[in-house]
């Protein structure tokens, strides 16, 4: 992994009137320090500031939310020097995420691709009616999330968001030109095959419970389910990874399967359990979930 | 598009004991050439040779089948000259293809960039059967179609394999990094967005229209489609591409909306049909086209 303490760049983002802006600014390695933007600021434009006192993150402390603080004049803040600084990367993330900091929403694999690569970055957050605004629909146009932005280039799509942080940083992509072609191509299955199943099982579950046809389908849907991961689990083997060492590819692919922790197919393929587990052992994913655990936790506190 | 007179290569594929074979090489351009492999043949692994004859194509007796011819030695053809000649790409798509010739299948998306890209390529067919077998799975580990073959490397996944194609050749991605970036944003949302609510609106038509839960299911599984196509229709707007001029996202993102041919949402959507239309119009298109055509007519013939 690259050094990224020269990198290492603290701001926060402060909101538009429609959003909630939680600003993380985020180092390589053990070191994190995060804060809040001020979510009654009525600021009109994000503003990027060096933050008046920092520390380091404390794991504990960020799942209880304790680690962000709220600067008190977010809109009257001054812009770090413009030669000093390289042009911050936002996040725009669920100001109220439906997964309830489970890290289960998609923002979580660009934040995990960060955090694997060292990038700091601030996050936006915005409300379920925000998300189909036009200022929301300018930067992804299915009023989903994560949008990403970063030097005057507006991305989204998860999958397509890492795969640009992995193509300019080094750490998530094999140099070998096969490989690399190989990791891309279990990129595209991640969300491409592995994923949709899977949504589509969760989404039977959510929305049609209580159709008289649920448990009819409810096999089929399993079983479309199941039919994947036997195929992943045969493909991967006994390898810790898909494609050499640890690449996007898995970064996707386990951030995909992640939405299974409750589901009774995954416990039948003992290594996706398994391969699931050694990526949310690895440091990145952890601070990754931490960050966004504790969005939700500062947001569920402020709603008491 | 560049030049690939140099490049053009005609050989044919023979098959396997369990796959049937029918190769075809191709120009960018108008001259295509094709010719098929020996589907009785009993050679142990694929063999390239030159044709002994070659003659442009002509679409509609690609469309009759009439521009395919058997070879009557497939296994005792001599390779070229290694030197002179780069390793050829196959491609392995259906043998049988259940959307009958319609280009739906997802090979069609790989011929339409090699086409555009003036590659040539030679076709393996595999029946559902083969698919589904350890040769199939080496290729292809969720047993689907299409692979991809070249100089040692094999891929999956089509979006990934146009991905592929589109970064080793130039004319499918634009030069500016920030537009690079965003047409492969549009790449995974043809794939990972557009495409799972038409395939699962198209899925439950094919397997469930016989289910009491058919009709009631159906309205909202169109309009999943429907909010999707036009948040599409209103990104694309005015404009002839997504992202400045023709790409590899809009060869995905038509390709994926091909599938709506039947369905009553498209019409809905007018910006969205004449943008189908603008990509069929492209020669590379119709001659990727006219290549599935002519391999479907071919065993339909056979099969007599």
């Amino acid at each position: 992994m690259a050094s990224t303490d020269q990198r290492w760049l603290p701001f926060a983002a402060c909101s538009g009137a429609s959003t909630v802006a939680l600003a993380l600014a985020v180092t390589a390695g053990a070191a994190t320090r995060s804060w809040s933007g001020n979510p009654n600021s009525n600021a009109a434009s994000n503003i990027t500031h060096p933050p008046s006192t920092t520390r380091p993150l404390d794991h504990a402390a960020a799942r209880s939310g304790s680690a962000f603080r709220t600067p008190s004049h977010c809109a009257s803040l001054v812009p770090p020097p413009a030669e000093s600084l390289p042009m911050p990367i936002t996040l725009t993330v669920f100001e109220d995420s439906p997964d309830r900091g489970r890290g289960l929403a998609r923002d979580m694999q660009v934040r995990w691709a960060l955090e694997e690569l060292g990038l700091a970055y601030a996050v936006r957050g915005v409300s379920f009616a925000t998300m189909k605004g036009a200022e929301h629909l300018a930067r992804q146009p299915f009023g989903q999330i994560p949008a990403f932005e970063e030097d005057g280039l507006t991305l989204f799509e998860s999958g397509a968001i890492v795969l640009h942080l992995a193509e300019r940083h080094p750490g998530l992509l094999p140099a070998d030109p096969h490989a690399r072609a190989r990791a891309l191509a279990w990129m595209f299955a991640a969300v491409s095959t592995i994923e949709p199943p899977i949504v589509e099982w969760a989404m039977a579950r959510m929305l049609e419970r209580d159709a008289d046809w649920f448990a009819a389908r409810q096999p089929m849907l399993e079983e479309r389910v199941r039919t994947r991961l036997a195929q992943l689990a045969a493909r991967l083997g006994e390898r810790d990874w898909l494609e050499g060492g640890f690449t996007a590819a898995d970064l996707l692919m386990i951030s995909v399967l992640r939405r299974l922790e409750r589901a009774p197919m995954l416990p039948e393929q003992p290594r996706l359990v398994a391969y699931i587990a050694r990526g949310e052992a690895r440091p990145a994913f952890q601070r990754a979930f931490a960050a966004q655990r504790a969005l939700f936790e500062a947001r569920a506190r402020a709603n008491d």
